[in-house]
Parts: C-alpha cells; structure tokens; sequence
C-alpha cells in the first residue's frame, strides 16, 4: 500500500485489554477494554480510526472480528506470545469511586508502537495514556499531522516530567483531569493552571470531570459540556477514552485545521458518545448506537445547554 | 402600613448569622453570614428582598447598616435577647471539603417566623433551609404567591419527612443537591429522581453540584450551568444561597409566573452570582458587584455554554 492523505482517518495509539469490572450490581470478567478500543468504537460513529497496540496471543477472534466490522483498522495490531494487558477494577458508592484491583501488563509492559508505513500521512493522531517517550516517538513518524490530541496521567507527570516537557510542544490538544493540570502547573485555579499549560505547547486543554462533564479552554476561554444524565449506570470504564473517541473522531472527519468553534463542537460529540458508553459494559452499548440514536441525543443535550432570548438574564 | 401588591418583592425567610471560617490560606471571626444574608445580598442585584429571620443582641449596628444600604427591607428581622447563629468552619484540600467545627443556634433555636402584614401579598417567597414545619408555617401568611421555592437538607430529609412531605405541593421549585434527590425519593438514576420528586409537588427541580455547577430539571427536560471558572477561591461560603438569591431574584423581577426559558435564564443569573461570591470573604465581594461587571461576566457565562453553528457535531 502506498502512503497518501487519508482524510478523515484517525491513528490512536494506546491499550487493547481485557478488563475485570465489578459494578454495584454485577461482575464481568475478559471484557474488551483498553484505551485504544474504546477511541476507536466511539471515533469510528465519524470517521475511520486505525489502532496502533499490542495483544497477547489470548486475545480472542471474535474481538478482532468486531472491531473490523466496526470499520476499525487493525494493521497496527500487533500480536505477541504472552497474554494481553489485563485490569480489573471495582465501582464503590453507586459509581462514584473506582479502585483498581489487580494491573497485569502483560505483552504491554513491552509496547514499542510501529506506525504502518501506509498510515504516516493520516493527519489526526490521537496520543492514549501511554509512556510519553513512546508518545514522542509515535509522533516522529508522522511527518505532518493535522491534529495530535494527547492523554496522559499523573503516573507520567511525577515520573517522566521531563520526556513529557518534550511532547507537549508537538500536541494541538492535551486532555487531563483538573488533578492533573494543577501538578503539571504547580497552579491550584483551574484559570491560571490552563493558562500555563497553554505556554508549554498545546492550543488547547480539555479538562476531564467525569460524571461533571469536561471543560475546553481554547482563545483563553473556557467552554463546558455537562454530562448527560444517565437513567441508569452500568459501567463508567471507558468513558474518558470514549469521550476522546467522539472528540478527536469529530474533528477527524472535518478534514480542516479545527477552528475555536470546531473544538466547542467536538466537546459536545465526544459527551454525547460518552453517555452510551456508560449504560453499557464495556463498549457493548456503544458500538449499537444508530445514526438516528445519536442525533436524537444530540438534540436533547444541545438543548440541556440552550438559553432561549437575549440580555434579560 | 397597608397590604398592597409588591411586584419584584421576595420575602425570604432563613438564619442571620456569624460565621467563623478558616480557609487553607486564612481565618476570620464573626463574618456576616446565613442563608437570608446571602440570599438577600445575591438577590439585592435584581429586586428587592426582604429578610425574616432572627438574631441577638449582638447583631452588629454596621451590619444592620450594611443589608439597609443594599435595599434589603429588615422589619422582619427579630431582634432577641441572646446570641446570633454562629457557625465555624473549615476548608480542607483546597476547598474541595468542608468540615463543620461548631454550630450554636444560639437564638436561632426558637426562631418563630413572622411574616410583617405589608409583606403577605410579596408574590415571591424563598424557604431557606429551616425546619420544613417552619418553611410550611410561613407559606400559611401569603394568600396566593405566585413563586415559592424552597431549599432542604438531609437532616429534615431523615427527621421530618412528614412535614416536607405536607410542605413539597406548596412548592414550585425545590433546591437540593444529589444525594438530598436521592435521599427523598430512594432512586439513584437522577433523572428518575427528579420525575419522582416532580411528582411529589414542585413544578421543577435545581440540582446544585457545588464546583461543579447546577441541574435544572422542568418539563421532564434537564437544562445545565456550570460554575464560572474562578481564578482564585477565597471563600465559598454561602455560594449555594447566593445561587438562589440570583436565580429567585431573577424570576422576582420578571413580575410573571416564571416559563421553563426563564427558570434557565435564572439558573445563569444564579451561577454567575455566586461566581462573585466565592471570590471574597463572607458576603465582601459579593456585596462589590457593579452592573457592568455582572453584564461583562454574564457574557463570558453566556459564550461558556455556546456551541456556534447548527447541525454537525
């Protein structure tokens, strides 16, 4: 396959595991997870993502058949002797905590991504929450991307500082948690913190909440979306990356430099996807949304953030 | 004097009291606090409000000074032989805590809420968080407000239910926060909760999540604000009563049964309020505020919740 501009396609690079996951109400061993999976199924409703990762030599047929008919590109997966990276975790007091029971890396512990020759001029790259001297490297294989979005935690910010410093000028978008602002920025006001995260590098923040929704600041603006309210939760896993999935694959399809308005935009798809994610198990109740379920949600939030008239208020 | 209409009057009926705050960067003694001082100050920006409440003879003549100057109508203020309501609290983690050191009722106790006769026909009555047999008794005074809207806490959720169960048909919006929703109507699905609590009387439903904003729920509809990002916390004491000064003063200006688009244009009113508040000591800042600052930061509120263009996302 010969490299050429593939527009509206979107290479992610991060995790493919299996997941343990105990909720309140139920538990469920081997779920396909992972960062990569999730941004994929959720960038997949608006463009054609392409998976960069590592799985064992357990990851099963029917996931690999499900993420292809979900039109993801698999040639980046690679598949080594081992087992996947494995997690499993435990939902308290109705969602609002999560503990991590057990962490086994697995054939992840030595991830080296390799970008596929034909996927280097793909223009939107999406950086998950790895090692960000991997992240760094990913990025040289793109000679000119578009939009590099990149996630990280406060793992990486104590603990390779210095490799993130490097990153950060080459990523249009960095997404965190308010937590993770104010230790990359040694600033407690979420303003001032944003501010200075812009002078290392990206355009723009998004700032991660949770079930409280996420905040942009771009132009030194802030822009928020809420969370949708959720009937009933099943699984929060996954609804960061499916948040990331529905904001880096809505720029993707947009085939353009994203404006302020582009980003304010992709807010909104990305908590639209990733209320789906959470009224399911793993990516189960995503990868079923149709076309007519999304813009239905998507009237209904964009009219939880409507103010009707002017200047009175 | 006689009874006659008051349009853009709110009665509110709460606690007057001293407040002891200690902040992670500092203390203070017998600040000027309670729900009707907050709420009367916030609500002080639209119309003119009116206090019922109680305090000792130690209430300060400056502090009286204080709410007259603001335009707060105080004939319903009692004054007793005692102590005022005094309260000490503490800021923990960067605000994201608060753990009560003291509370003395003080005369607060046996507040015994008179409403003056030329207050009865005030179409706008806010119920702060006060024994809800108390919040009912007062409702007995106005033959037909147009606007009641009561605030409530977990403590007269456990402990008399019954009477905030006889107390909620009289109510057109209840303020809670989500466990108090949970709390009175055993569903944890908030928007479960807030159907059920719908049925139980009030016409809608605010939802204050703190840090993280506001939920309206109306016409089986959820509308959302978030909290004005703020540079740097001083004190968020009182932010979720000035919240309700702005939203009910708001709604007290417009001299007509509020609509589901004015109930959303007051939760802004609110949250823009109450950004104001946590940036002083007490009610300090809040009581600066000018119009041209409340309009320019409206504004920026606005443009927070604004997604340009129609149709793509």
């Amino acid at each position: 396959m010969t490299a050429m501009t593939r527009r509206g396609d979107v290479v992610v690079v991060g995790s493919v595991a299996y997941d343990g996951i105990e909720t309140p109400r139920e538990a469920r061993d081997d779920v396909l997870g992972g960062s990569a999976t999730y941004f994929s199924v959720a960038a997949g409703l608006f463009c054609t993502p392409h998976v960069v990762a590592v799985v064992g030599a357990d990851f099963r047929a029917d996931d690999r058949e499900f993420l292809l008919r979900r039109g993801v590109g698999l040639e980046g997966l690679e598949v080594r002797d081992g087992q996947c990276f494995r997690w499993r975790g435990r939902y308290l007091d109705d969602f609002n905590r999560r503990e991590t029971l057990e962490t086994r890396l697995n054939v992840f512990e030595r991830f080296q991504p390799v970008i596929p020759p034909a996927w280097r001029s793909v223009p939107n790259v999406f950086l998950a929450n790895i090692d960000p001297d991997l992240q760094h490297a990913v990025l040289a294989a793109f000679p000119a991307p578009r939009l590099v979005v990149a996630d990280t935690m406060n793992f990486w910010i104590t603990g390779k500082r210095a490799a993130l410093d490097r990153l950060l000028p080459h990523v249009d978008v960095l997404v965190v948690n308010d937590e993770e602002a104010r230790l990359l920025t040694g600033e407690h006001g979420l303003p001032r913190a944003l501010r200075r995260l812009g002078a290392m590098g990206p355009r723009a923040v998004v700032v991660k909440k949770g079930e409280h929704g996420a905040m942009l600041w771009v132009d030194d603006e802030p822009f928020f979306v809420p969370a949708w309210p959720i009937e009933d939760v099943i699984d929060p896993t996954g609804a960061g990356d499916s948040f990331a999935g529905g904001f880096v694959g809505y720029l993707s399809r947009l085939d353009r430099t994203p404006t302020s308005d582009d980003l304010r935009r992709a807010m909104v798809a990305g908590s639209v996807v990733a209320s789906f994610t959470v009224e399911g198990f793993g990516v189960q109740r995503l990868a079923e949304v149709t076309p007519e379920e999304y813009a239905l949600r998507l009237g209904r939030f964009r009219r939880m953030l409507t103010v009707e008239g002017e200047g009175e208020a």
